[in-house]
């Protein structure tokens, strides 16, 4: 085995300093060094829910990192020591069923194996993440990322970035498409800059008539206060997309009635119980969508589709060992656009 | 003014054979003999409403109708007198709205005119439906109907027809697609019909086990009974689309189960308020969606296919004079799949 530091707890509260240990290399195994670990709202929601039901395991977060190879399995051919990598929110999949043959491990029907929290389909251990000094992954879920781009600022794509880029493919988002934006943060702004790269026009809306000088320098063309009803109308029926960042319960109408023909309201912030008007998704044959995370194929495609056009997250990094004032003021919303954790001031064993 | 006879009501009560005015041809109007028209759901729900709000404008329902060009305006060009006709549930729209130019005259911005109950967008009057023995309307929505077609069973085509088309085109539908059809009444009947035409496989989801044998004879491959979680979970994760044509409030999350990877559940009966879970939607990026009517392209679109493969509904032809008849049994769905009222009966004027 191989020790390693990490941040964990076993009860949800404070993460402290402990000493972990990573499988030995398996033969399709890449050990990475991980440098830098992006913070993300479900690491919130899973240190408040663990430990709740009685006595658990160690929990470590983190699910959108990037590092270097330190060591490969020996039947590793596609990455050597010293590559520059990036890891997701899925470490393992059951490969055979259809989603993971259509490339969407993300939705494979015997659930994928999260980064943290997860089971180890071989050894049964339960998988713990990236806030940590290295770690192991089976080399089908770990991804080259281009060298290029400053390292700390390309960990939120590997969760934030994906998220807002499979709705982005999937309706066809390109070149004279209009792409509406709802909220401003982690997923927002990335959703901006990648809309906008794919070619599109880029609408934000927001609730703070503050954020909009900071919409237009991500590259929104407009912005729009939600409550506005003038403005509202004045897009009705407009966006081929809207992707609706918004994590608070919320009513969909508003952005609904933006959507263009045959066009659709993707949900990836909020994702509990939504209660939508049939007849606002008849007139304009509107579709009501979701997303979240993305497979193998679409994730490099992202990662590729970043290096060549210089796109990388807007981040905060601190180091390590304030991972608990990083969480603290994310549950304040108190962060522009995404935390990172530099794991540099963390030991290695 | 042209003279002719109707069934109509003030008060939303029986219908009654009354004489009714159609106005003088404009330059573009076709004048219409009728001689069937379809007995539509909204039918009924027209004459639930009409008059509960104090006096009323007569009502004459019928929005699935067709017949003979009587006459035709000095400009019209694209028919002749002694064609054979068809007619939806719209007769006019502004035609210069973003969705009147891409040929979705169905979805206006202005609202559409509709077949009875709208308001002429030249004079103001009342549109009163096709219950009645002729009719004028402008020729942009007036289509040609096959005329190895039965006649009255093309009737249906003209409203629930479309409804299922629209969303057939919008999702690709053909040669290897899965289609999953929910209820088994006027709209899924057709729906049955289409989806296999254009290729597909389909599969009715129906809460009465006897339905089975006449699901097959319309063209199913093979009949879920709605309560069989078995069944249901074996087709998870199936359908490109689920045409849900089921009026009465449900929830739709075992239907959205069985949806593929970015495929739809199309929303086409009951038309109010919907719960959904968005991780429903999200697991396989799926869309919830919906359909009504179509538009003048799409429309002529579905008479031209109807033509070429022989499709028609299943209907209960009615003589006119049992117009009531056919509304109390419909109100009990005691119909197999649609009444159409044979307007031979009723005088000219």
């Amino acid at each position: 085995m191989r020790a390693t530091m990490a941040y964990g707890t076993r009860n949800g509260e404070s993460l402290t300093a402990v000493r972990i240990e990573r499988r030995d290399l398996r033969p399709t195994d890449v050990a990475i060094e991980i440098t830098y670990c992006g913070v993300c709202h479900s690491d919130l929601h899973a240190l408040r829910e663990h430990g709740r039901s009685g006595p658990a395991d160690l929990l470590v977060p983190g699910h959108e990192f990037v590092g270097t190879v330190s060591a490969i399995g020996a039947a590793v051919r596609t990455f050597a020591i010293g590559d520059p990598v990036a890891v997701g929110n899925i470490v393992d999949s059951c490969g055979t069923c259809d989603m993971c043959r259509r490339g969407q491990e993300n939705f494979c029907e015997e659930f994928p194996t999260t980064t943290y929290g997860g089971q180890d389909r071989r050894d049964g251990t339960t998988t713990l993440g990236g806030y940590s000094r290295d770690t192991v992954v089976d080399e089908r879920f770990v991804y080259h990322r281009p060298e290029q781009l400053e390292a700390a600022s390309v960990a939120p794509l590997m969760c934030a970035g994906i998220t807002v880029w499979e709705p982005l493919r999937q309706w066809n988002i390109g070149r004279g498409s209009s792409v509406g934006v709802a909220g401003l943060g982690g997923l927002g702004h990335l959703a901006v800059k990648l809309a906008r790269a794919l070619g599109a026009t880029v609408t934000v809306f927001t609730t703070s008539p503050r954020k909009a000088e900071d919409a237009r320098a991500l590259g929104a063309a407009e912005v729009i206060v939600s409550t506005d009803t003038e403005a509202l109308s004045a897009v009705r029926n407009h966006f081929d997309l809207v992707i609706d960042t918004i994590s608070a319960p919320h009513t969909v109408e508003p952005y609904l009635s933006t959507v263009a023909l045959d066009g659709a309201l993707c949900l990836v912030g909020h994702l509990g119980e939504t209660n939508v008007d049939v007849l606002s998704l008849l007139i304009g044959r509107k579709s009501l969508t979701s997303a979240g995370s993305g497979g193998r194929v679409h994730t490099q495609e992202l990662l590729d589709f970043c290096g060549e056009h210089g796109i990388t997250a807007d981040v905060e990094v601190l180091p390590s060992r304030e991972v608990n004032v990083a969480l603290g003021r994310l549950a304040r919303n108190d962060v522009r656009y995404r935390f990172v954790l530099d794991m540099a001031d963390l030991d290695r064993a």
